[in-house]
């Protein structure tokens, strides 16, 4: 079958791989229908992932059709049409049933990072039962694919460890694709005014068009006080940090009203500065987490009754011959306009 | 009358100074009959509190009977035995409304700090009905002082944002009277383990004595290893910071588990480093806050019915003619093993 493999920092080819077979009871194989990338994919390729050994098979999202299935499989047989959550969950041990699945001790985010990806004709699924979600008749795969991380990741790292809520004043730091998944479904709590910032117009313009109520462009330096003067002097309620380094996550640190939240989404390379000088006073509160994908299934029924209308993030279509290609697209997104690009496999 | 007045960074005098009166009609005057000194007290000392002026009669705990009340006054009357709030609220405005009271927008910390505070034969006090507590008859005064201030702190700053749960496990870093305060409130909720950290063996000591399940001497650098040794490598579901340095906030960064929560209760002069790095994936939560003393009637109650023993946190006590060797018996406190010392007016 053809595989997109991760050959070590900057390396990456479209490979022949032999097709994955169950290993183990509880394990599925799936056909891929389509998949798509991500930054982790991106940050894997830079070599800042070092779990991700050379020779493995990238990608964590993506929908597919059931090949063939463990004896411990019950739930699901072949040819039924599934989506894939990014992050692997043996349902048994004491985080999973803390709903901590990210943290699974045998889980979590394993696929195209630990075991192969989903880049490729097929995939092996792991505690396939806990991993999989069925498709409903009719529903729009594309869309599905959204549901595999990027959505529940924006939904329970960005709105609700943002503590989002009906009236309040949220920013979201960062408009790319996890950013504006912050956006769509921040906007399921009702909250006052979402302030979006980035580097990029075009991204603050899609950003607007998503519902954004106001937008700031950071480059100019002085986001904070925007942003400061957009609420009044007061900041804001939620601030949700969707890019990654040191300085997002100090501009949230800057615009945090008193009593208020910041969500970090981003993955992070480095420490940041915490200015407890500060906000040791300030009766803040701080969260991180990895996507434990519990949202999928309510998701699931908010893009079905659109409610939210996940497509929208699509921007680019790729076969899977031409993944290299997408992967181009897909890195240069300033130039390209990339937010999220389907592989058809 | 007499006052402890700060006169600059390192300078502080016994005064006498004129009785305050009644300056707007929600205030009222107290007669102080018992005080006590903070370690902020000993941080304004240090010139590290812009806010305080030099002049400023120290002191935000005590407890008195009413002198003189304002005409907006209802609920107090002279000759009413009261508890003072170390925060001053008025009650009114958003954020009082919101129960943030250490950010009402004319009170907050003010006492000692702002304005004249609690070190004297009297003081004012702003808002008096919203910022005042009764005593009720038969009550222990001397218990009650330790209730303006250090028992609501531990308790709202690092009990309540710490989440602490039946069964849970506890690290408390820092066994001065902060931590010893939330070390005795951490029991309401019957953690399972509750794990005292300090330099002073004689701290340890008073912790076990409150209750502690085990103490580790941070002394020799590898308190982080004895906590994952305590805790099967898991680390702790709530890590209080009760000291106020960056390397206490790093220790509690490096024992909190997966999921958990750190509570910051400490004073910081300096930002610290957040390792974003390892915990952006880590599930946890970080909260910051200035105590609202919000929980001062319900731990009026615990106190009344013995749930805890507040005098346990007395060691010394002075006449205010003998405030200066009072505080220098708390600021010795490693040599004195003082933790709190009442001064009685």
């Amino acid at each position: 079958m053809q595989a997109l493999v991760y050959n070590g920092p900057g390396k990456k080819n479209l490979e022949d791989r032999p097709k994955p077979a169950v290993q183990e009871p509880t394990d599925a194989v799936i056909r891929i229908t389509k998949t798509t990338i991500c930054g982790t994919d991106l940050h894997i390729l830079k070599g800042d992932v070092a779990t991700c050994r050379p020779g493995t098979v990238l990608g964590h999202e993506g929908v597919g059709i059931v090949d063939a299935v463990g004896s411990g499989v019950a739930t699901f047989k072949p040819g039924d049409r599934v989506l894939i959550s990014c992050i692997t969950a043996c349902g048994r041990c004491d985080l999973c049933r803390k709903r901590m699945y990210s943290h699974c001790t045998t889980g979590g985010w394993i696929l195209g990072n630990r075991i192969d990806g989903t880049q490729a004709e097929f995939v092996r699924i792991p505690y396939a039962e806990t991993s999989l979600y069925p498709i409903p008749p009719g529903a729009d795969e594309e869309a599905l694919v959204m549901l595999s991380d990027i959505l529940p990741t924006g939904f329970e790292c960005g709105v609700l460890n943002g503590k989002i809520e009906p009236g309040s004043s949220v920013a979201i730091v960062g408009s790319g694709p996890i950013g504006l998944a912050a956006l769509l479904t921040a906007q399921f709590y009702s909250p006052a005014e979402i302030i979006m910032i980035d580097l990029d117009d075009n991204r603050l313009a899609v950003g607007k068009r998503f519902g954004a109520t106001a937008t700031v462009n950071s480059a100019n330096g002085n986001a904070a006080q925007q942003v400061m003067k957009l609420t009044d002097g007061r900041g804001v309620d939620t601030a949700i940090e969707a890019v990654g380094i040191p300085a997002t996550f100090a501009l949230c640190e800057a615009i945090v009203a008193p009593g208020g939240t910041i969500a970090n989404v981003g993955v992070h390379g480095t420490k940041v500065d915490l200015h407890l000088e500060r906000l040791w006073s300030h009766n803040v509160t701080i969260r991180t987490g990895l996507v434990d994908t519990f949202s999928i299934p309510m998701l699931l029924k908010t893009v079905r009754s659109q409610r939210i209308d996940a497509k929208q993030l699509i921007t680019h279509h790729f076969k899977l011959g031409e993944i290299l290609q997408a992967y181009d697209t897909f890195a240069r997104a300033a130039d390209t306009k990339a937010l999220k690009v389907i592989i058809q496999a």
